[in-house]
């Protein structure tokens, strides 16, 4: 017998203190994981473009910055207090640098944004050069703040 | 030493065949639980106002509604050929009855578009209706596709 999913929802709600954006931490953890799933497949994307191992599209290339950018605004508030046990690669600094942390992901967020500008351009060079400094964003971040 | 990011992708650029969506099954695999956890999560929000959890607010309905929809389209390219092993609780209907498969699906992204546009019109109402009317198509589909 399948549950409805209409009342396997109204069970979680009855566990969901107000306002808060996760029922669970470990909900918080798989969320954020799976939100840089999405992203880095799609980076990914761009990146067999910018290095030549598809053909550019650029209606491709646009599709996938798009993506991208959505999902790079999303990781962040499930960063949250009690998510730094479990399943993940987070190193501590997240929560004892948090200023830090807030500065280089939100240079990914605002660097993201100017790799998708770039593929509107429908410039490769363009692509290119934003999808190296995107890239270098990303590492800036996980060198300090996630384990490999 | 931590690998560098753009290495990373260059070495894993090398594996994947020319024109593959995923560089392997595994992939897809993460990929699509991965898009379905970011849309469900939205979804979830949404569920929040529609029953009451916590006060409707009109600009987070249409923000987590927009989520909702971008990520409605993403999960069905990762559902190709050698993705029915491993880590998945998709039954094997999903290649033996592809149309009904694809039917189901294109019934959840018609109706999450209208759940995206109803929660554009500010009428709690117009939402709580296309919000029911959206996870009885998540349903339908999992009844037929999904193990529990």
């Amino acid at each position: 017998m399948i549950p409805s999913l209409i009342a396997a929802i109204s069970a979680a709600l009855l566990t969901l203190p107000a306002q808060a954006q996760f029922a669970k931490p470990e909900d918080a953890i798989h969320y954020r994981k799976a939100s840089m799933n999405v992203l880095a497949t799609h980076f990914f994307r761009l990146a067999t473009m910018v290095n030549g191992r598809v053909p550019y599209d650029a209606k491709v290339a646009v599709a996938n910055a798009d993506i991208v950018m959505k999902m790079s605004k999303l990781p962040w508030p499930a960063f949250g207090a009690g998510t730094d046990k479990g399943e993940t690669r987070t190193r501590p600094s997240v929560w004892t640098q948090p200023a830090k942390f807030k500065d280089l992901s939100d240079k990914m967020v605002t660097q993201v944004a100017a790799l998708d500008a770039a593929a509107k351009t429908g410039d490769l060079d363009k692509l290119k050069v934003a999808f190296r400094a995107t890239a270098g964003t990303c590492q800036s971040c996980h060198d300090v703040f996630r384990n490999n």
